[in-house]
């Protein structure tokens, strides 16, 4: 078996194999080639790869390959070039058109981490956990750096400083990530998320549940569902109060298939205290505060007309942790492939619920078009 | 009493007096005059000043007040305007001649933090101190957010990722608060200082102590003396591989009244794992780290051809957290302040040890000039 790991294309900083998981599968007889510097940004070199066992390339050939593992969908004009019956694995992205026809062409077996089951099987090539677990940590680091306060309680001879204060807003496996970060950085952190288990889970990182007095509701994905208007309306009524005595506010909700859920409004955000910094992980897919642009910062002039709130809308979250990301992705990617590979061969097994899943092409049948299956989010 | 409190010139970010000291003070009869904008860029209103009692001016007459609290040296210019035998606490800088000059002139006294005696008496008033704890915390996210990898120990089902690797070269208040911030964020720290304390307070901070094997030395202020090339040849040798082995360096050592000691050369940089992060906070005086530049990121490229390691030079790593900053260092002007005035009134005693190391023009002598008395760092 023959499997690619292709440069990433600029902006994406991360790549779908690092040295020690190449390592790994050449060991298993695997033969792995790497594109030359597709593991530069994430600060593995050409030379780690080739001393792990792989074959360094200027660039793949498509057509002579079983397997590509990736980041970033993979561009109709690649898919296009593949082998008849080839097999990838990575990030698929929005079911655009030609990405899609081209993958249906060459009757690709596509397969696409946005719609891995959320089992405990699949937990070990769960990329979107994985990938969300960095981006939860490092809202908090964006968040601190920009902050003209301590996170920490600060007792010093000259006065003592008392702890920022964080609301996080949505907690699956990002906002857990950025309750633990912020409290290990003396924060005291208050959270909300409107799936009914969050509560026992936000205290059980050491923060505080905001109870925003509205009827949860979970999807079956165990992701959060829109709410109705009226009970928006309520949610953001009840946290206001808490998101405008926050010195941080970090949101991380995303609804599958869906824009981002508006959870604040700007009037929330001027309501803040002048400096304060508001972190909208969310960003790239719409936004869950109003007026966030994806990779910028935006100011927020406060209400009572001084100072300004910085909105940063984050847009690759993990990609700024590179090396990390890659090798969790790296390992997402090698236990997919366990699942695949039987006797050195590849076997999909469609039987299998973490397959039938997770497979989005097949010998030519769109099979995400044609189920009704709730997507996943990314 | 009239005081003043002027606008801070650009880049200083900071302000000598915050609202919650202004309270303080006209509260005990102290008129206390604010230019506006003055606490601006660390998120303080003109309406919070103006609420605790300040009155706002545009411009601060000179020749009609009796102190004035500042951050930034006072140009000559200001000096030369102020009202003769008028007080001045604030940083000093290096004694420029034409500002010693104007002090002299005008018969100033000038109260420089810089000179402080590091008595325990002091304390309160020590804004050196105060500064460094914010620039020990700053430094660590400096190198958290430059860093492609976590801080923590990250165990997911996507893998065990270990803990960062931490050194901290000057282990004063700001390396222990860069200590301390490391660990809180999960890294596992590893410091030294050439003074003979060190050792026990590196440990007492969670972090191992990097024993050099060089003869310490303490200078009469507490701190560390310069140490003879042969020695300090024998410290870079036992440091390099502990650097090599770090994925963050961060240096804070500083030598009283000269450039900061070079402890680490672009060699040791280099020999760091691609992706790794310095910080050198000493770099406005010289830094401790070879090609450091204040202000500015410099790539080194690594020994072995692949990648590169960041060095951060720090230019003003306190006035990053304005707000708190500032919070502290009035703190310690108020405090200072409780030493000079009696029943309403200045009265300078320079058989108090603590104003008779911080006062260095008085009455038209030049006390630094004057006296054998070995100056602060900076």
């Amino acid at each position: 078996m023959t499997l690619a790991v292709p440069r990433e294309p600029v902006p994406e900083t991360r790549v779908a194999l690092v040295p020690e998981v190449v390592r790994a599968l050449t060991r298993g007889g695997t033969r792995v080639l790497v594109e030359r510097g597709a593991g530069a940004r994430a600060t593995f070199s050409d030379a780690q790869y080739a001393e792990a066992g792989a074959e360094l390339v200027d660039a793949v050939d498509l057509d002579a390959v079983d397997v590509v593992a990736h980041v970033s969908p993979l561009p109709a004009a690649a898919l296009g070039r593949l082998r008849e019956g080839a097999l990838t694995i990575g990030m698929i992205g929005p079911p655009e058109p030609d990405r899609v026809a081209a993958a249906l062409g060459r009757r690709i077996t596509a397969l696409g981490f946005e719609r891995l089951p959320r089992t405990s099987r699949a937990q070990a090539m769960d990329a979107l956990s994985s990938q969300a677990f960095v981006a939860g940590y490092r809202c908090v680091l964006e968040a601190a750096v920009r902050l003209p306060r301590f996170f920490p309680l600060a007792m010093t001879a000259a006065g003592t400083v008392p702890p920022a204060r964080v609301v996080v807003l949505g907690v699956g496996v990002a906002g857990l990530q950025a309750i633990a970060t912020a409290r290990r950085l003396g924060a005291v952190v208050q959270a909300n998320d409107i799936r009914p288990d969050s509560a026992e889970e936000v205290r059980s990182v050491g923060a505080t549940f905001i109870d925003v007095g509205v009827d949860r509701r979970e999807a079956s994905g165990g992701y959060a569902r829109d709410l109705r208007e009226d009970d928006a309306a309520r949610q953001r009524a009840a946290l206001a109060p808490h998101i405008a005595a926050a010195d941080v506010l970090i949101t991380t909700a995303g609804v599958p298939g869906r824009p981002a859920p508006r959870l604040v409004t700007t009037d929330m955000v001027a309501a803040m205290r002048p400096g304060s910094v508001v972190v909208d992980m969310a960003a790239a897919t719409g936004g869950n505060v109003e007026g966030s642009r994806p990779g910028e910062d935006v100011l927020v002039p406060c209400a009572d007309g001084f100072g300004a709130v910085t909105v940063v809308g984050l847009d690759s979250p993990a990609g700024a942790l590179a090396a990390d990301a890659s090798s969790m992705y790296a390992q997402n990617v090698k236990a997919l492939l366990g699942l695949l590979v039987r006797d050195g061969e590849i076997a999909v097994d469609l039987d299998d619920d973490i397959l039938d899943g997770v497979v989005v092409t097949h010998d030519g049948v769109d099979r995400v078009a044609h189920r009704a299956q709730p997507p996943r989010p990314t």
